[in-house]
Parts: C-alpha cells; sequence; structure tokens
C-alpha cells in the first residue's frame, strides 16, 4: 500500500466534492496497493473512502501478497456487488472509474437507486499522470531496451520476410533483452497494409519499394514503451520519402514545443498544422498522442480538444502519421518526458529515414 | 453482416421485450458483421434496433471494408455519446452490453435521464454460445494445433529450462503451426508457482521433483483454443501423484455428465464433490469452466449457482484445479463441444501424468 499516492487519491476526491470512489483499473489498484492482478472478467475493486475506510474487493482465485487493507475474499458464486455496496455509504456521492463495466456499474446503481454516480478516474490519473522519479527510471530503461530492439529489427527485415515472422522476432527479442513482455502486440505493417495505423500483422511478404511500419514496446519493471518507426524496402519513390521527411519534421515540431505550461491542444496543432499545410491533413486519422506509463494506453491525450496544462513529470507520446488509403503510411513515434522546462526524449533510436 | 444472427438477437431482445441495444464487444461486432476492430479505448459500437434502424459507430482510426450497415464515422474530437443517443429512441428501454465502459455508460445516462437501461448482453450471448458448424470446425482445429504444441511442449521442457523460455517457446511454436496468435498469454508455472492458478510466467528454473503447469492456446481463423495440462520434471512425491489422479478424475467425472438438458451447475458439482470428498475441497478455488469462441472467456460459466442447461452446439472448458499453497498445484483442463447426446471432447493430448 502506498499511503503517500492514496493520500493525494483522497485530496483528489475532496477537492471534486467525492467522499468515496470505486477503483477498478488493474494498474491503478496496482499502482495505488502494489497488489497486482489480472482480473479477467471477475470483479476486483479497490474502495477509497476519505474517511479512511477503504476495501480491496478479492477473488480468491487471486493471489496477493498480504495487504496493509480490509480485504474482502470472494468466490466465483458470491454476489460481490452486494459485498461492494457494504462498503460504500449510498447517502453520498459514488466516484466510478472510467473502465468500469456495465455487468458492475448497472447492478450497483439498481441496489443503491438514490446514490449519485460519478466518472473520477481523472482524480486518480492526475496522480498517476506525473511520473516519481523511480517511474522515471523504469520508463527510460523501457524506452532503452525499445531502441535496443529496434536496431535489431533493423538487422532483421529484408525483402522475403513477411510481417508475423517479424513480429515474432520483436517478440523473442525483447525476451532475451530482459522484458517481461511486449506493451501490446507488435505492429508490423509492409506496403499497403501500412494505410490501416493499427494493422495486425500477417503472412504478407515484404517487397522492394514498399514502408515498413515498426510500432512496439515491451514492458520492464512493469512500465511500457512504446515507438513507431518507418523504414524502406529499397528505394522509396520521392513521394513516399516526402511523407516521411514530413512527419518527422510534424514530430519535431511537436517535441519542440513541449514544456509545462502549455496546451495539449497547442503541441497537437503544431504536428497538424505542419502535415495539413502539406495537403495531408485528411491522412493524419488520430490522436498525435496518449499518456504511457504502468498501461500502454493511460488516460490523458494529446489531441486538438485536450486544454489542459502540461505538467512536468509527465511521459507521453507524439506520433503524427500519414496514412495514404491501399498504398502506404508513414509513422513516427517518440516518448517523451516533460521536465522543469522542456522535454526529454526518452527514445534515441534515429527518426530519419532508412534503407532496410 | 451476419443477417441472420442479427435475427437471431433482435428476437431474443423482442423476447426481452427491449426495442434497442448497444453492443459494444469488440467480438460480438465481428460476430454480427465480420468488421474486426480493436477499438482499444476508442468508443466502438453496433446499435442493433428492433425496428431495423441499425447504426454502426466507428472511428476514423479504424480500417474497415465496407458494410452493408448505416456507418457513423467519428474522429478523435468528436462527442461520440451524442452520436449514439442520436440513433437511439430514449423514451425507450436501451439494452447495454455487458462490458461496457463507464466512460462511456455515464455520459449516456446523463444524456438520456428518463431512459431505462438495462444489461442485454445475454440476448448476443445466447446466440453466440451455440456455435454453427462452421465455428466448431475452427475450434475443433484450434484445439488440435493446441494438441500439437502440447507434445512439443512436452519434448522442450528439461530440468534448467525457465518458465519465460517456456512460453516464449509455446508462442514461436503457435506461429510455426500457422495460428495467427495466443489466444491469451501462456501460464507457465514451475513447482510452488503452480499454486497460483493465474501465474504469470517468470525466471523461475525448473527443477527435479516439480509439477509444470501448462495452460495454453492459440487463435485459428479467428477462433481460440485453452487446454491445460499438469507434468512433472522426474518422479512426483506419492502425494502430487494422487493430487494429479484426483484432478484427472475430476475432469473424466465432469466430462462424462455433459449432454443437452443437464444444468451446469450440477457438471460444476460432479468434478467438485469428487475433489471435495478428497479432503482437498478448499483448494479448488474457482469455477469448473468458461465458454470460449471468439474470446477465449466468454460469457456464461460451469459454475455452481449456474443453473441453466446445456445446449448442443456450446463449447466450454472443463479445468478443475487443486492449489497447495507455496507448495504445488495442478489442473488439467479439456475443451468439450455439447452434441446431441453428450459431448465430444476437443482435446486429445492425454491427461494422465507424464514425466518431462
Amino acid at each position: 500500500m502506498d499511503s503517500n499516492r492514496i493520500q493525494r487519491v483522497l485530496s483528489e476526491l475532496s477537492k471534486a466534492g467525492i467522499p468515496q470512489m470505486i477503483v477498478s483499473s488493474p494498474s491503478s489498484i496496482r499502482y495505488l496497493t502494489g497488489v497486482d492482478v489480472q482480473p479477467m472478467e471477475r470483479l476486483y475493486a479497490l474502495i477509497l473512502r476519505t474517511d479512511g475506510q477503504h476495501a480491496l474487493i478479492l477473488n480468491h482465485l487471486f493471489t496477493v501478497p498480504p495487504t496493509q487493507l480490509h480485504e474482502v475474499w470472494l468466490n466465483d458464486c458470491d454476489d460481490g456487488i452486494a459485498a461492494i455496496a457494504q462498503h460504500l455509504d449510498p447517502s453520498l456521492p459514488i466516484g466510478i472509474d472510467d473502465c468500469w463495466s456495465a455487468r458492475f456499474l448497472l447492478p450497483l446503481m439498481k441496489l443503491c437507486p438514490n446514490s449519485q454516480f460519478q466518472l473520477t478516474s481523472h482524480c486518480v490519473n492526475t496522480v498517476r499522470g506525473c511520473k516519481d522519479l523511480k517511474e522515471q527510471v523504469h520508463m527510460i530503461e523501457a524506452s532503452h531496451l525499445n531502441d535496443t530492439c529496434m536496431a535489431a529489427v533493423e538487422q532483421f527485415l529484408h525483402p522475403g520476410v513477411t510481417e508475423l515472422e517479424t513480429a515474432d522476432f520483436i517478440r523473442s527479442e525483447f525476451s532475451r533483452l530482459g522484458a517481461s513482455g511486449t506493451s501490446f502486440d507488435p505492429i508490423v505493417s509492409f506496403g499497403a497494409n501500412a494505410a490501416d495505423p493499427h494493422h495486425q500483422p500477417d503472412g504478407t511478404i515484404l517487397h522492394h519499394g514498399e514502408c515498413v511500419v515498426i510500432d512496439m514496446g515491451c514492458v520492464w519493471q512493469g512500465y511500457c514503451s512504446d515507438m513507431t518507426r518507418t523504414f524502406f524496402c529499397g528505394t522509396p519513390s520521392p513521394t513516399h520519402l516526402a511523407i516521411h521527411n514530413l512527419v518527422r519534421e510534424a514530430n519535431e515540431r511537436a517535441e519542440a514545443v513541449i514544456r509545462p505550461g502549455v496546451r495539449f491542444c497547442d503541441v497537437d496543432r503544431a504536428a497538424r498544422e505542419h502535415i495539413a499545410n502539406a495537403g495531408y491533413g485528411a491522412n493524419f486519422t488520430h490522436r498525435l498522442g496518449h499518456f504511457i506509463g504502468m498501461e500502454c494506453h493511460e488516460t490523458g491525450d494529446v489531441s486538438g480538444n485536450n486544454t489542459d496544462l502540461i505538467k512536468e513529470g509527465q511521459i507521453f507520446s507524439i506520433e503524427p502519421g500519414v496514412y495514404l488509403p491501399n498504398q502506404m503510411g508513414v509513422r513516427i513515434e517518440d516518448l517523451v518526458l516533460v521536465t522543469k522546462d522542456g522535454c526529454k526524449v526518452l527514445n534515441q533510436y534515429p527518426k530519419q529515414w532508412k534503407q532496410v
């Protein structure tokens, strides 16, 4: 149990006027208690109360070390929602985590028909979003492993290799490097497949003249890395090369404006305008970036409608992309750590275009 | 779009008195429309209405082939909940999927304060639960690959190997066999680690005298397999051997009673009583099994409080286990397909104890 972190979340809850909250994100519970559980569809929750009457709802299937919390153990046949309700005050507003499933929320609302329910993940995410020094070290190391792996992938890629073989290579390389796993299924996209930003690797074979998008990350000490680079197999066409330069410049322009006090939407704009000015605005189909830490996608995004101000200690991705349907795609992504007066780019692997 | 499947879901909704439903499970949407998207935190939903005014809510980041549905395309800055509300009739009850996140549900409830919200996943899951012949073939083939992989794992295991090395071997073997991936992160547990049913593989080294739990599955043609076997490294102690036999018998007793019309809780009881009678009831800490298909864990479980009757075409796991904290664990899991008058066990790999 991390009393300091819990105290900061309780202080955010007090500011929001919410005296109790059901934290259900497994990574938030890990962040606040040290307890690491993958509950899948089972009920798992940390009830935080500003009066200090916290409770951790567990299932006998989970194996956890002793906590300093009041533990409530359920089995697969127990009524978990009733157990949760017993640890809440129905006369007071109840904070709910963004990710809590309707399967639990609707029955709880039925059980507490007069309670007021409110999304309060931001009270946890505000705290989680600013990484402490120990977390920063883990994140820097995780990105260093990612850089090392990308260099190996560059050597591995060759005409005739398939996307799936490349994805397998990435996994085994991360494992060889000592990572505990990938932070998400590696994206490996050749040629026209790269027009789909979230393409899943398949049996597609790499040919001369095609682009190669590699979007990957590993988990190190419970923290995630995430980086994208776009290569070319053989000589790229002038258009493809120009798009690569454009996306890289957009990435660099965005990173150049990051510092505490700047709005996220202005960082997004720095990249988006550069791409739009070149006539590819409609081909940049997603937000510029997302927060990252214990989870690969944490709450908080770098997008046109996030007017929040950047804070020191935050870590997020900067990943502009241009996608030409049925032709190709380019994305260049780094993680950045916000420093006192700017940002530290966590990925050292070069982003200039390269042939493989 | 699969009109037949959609029609069956609409008929279930009508029976439940719900004229509209927000289907949000990506695999349910794939089942009903053929559209395959991994939305992560982004809004993605299929609105089904008994009046035929269906709509598919998409994000420009997703790459999908043309559907025959009314498509509503959002970008990362749009108000997706408002778009959903526009396609619902707020004066009528609104069905909600079990897995829908509070981040979407609570804002929708605020936007439609007088609407009645109700969990209606069962209307989809009842249809999805009974696999058609094509699905059955995929499931049989996926389990066949799992059997083949388990035989390779048996050969691979040796004193001195680590859990992570074994998990990597499993992944690469599935890839070599042509599977598109694993259906979940393989569980590889040596010795005392096996006391945690969901242990995540780490650097633990295999030693003589220890048990080895391998719980793994692959994805084949979009369908999942899932099997557990427990080996021993060298000669097991008489107690460990007796536990292995006990768990295997519990597995076989449960499989022997499966046929259409039997209650799930009675299948659970057949296994649980056998283990309890031997004095290990408290060490069998989870339900007996779960449904499986496009997802590794689908809704529907084989547990003491599921009084539903088994139907032909259903596929679920039978996985009794006994866990001795700080010592060892044994779990033996098959998938079974319910036939006209019994069940077909989809896993052929032997479940008698074996030395590695």
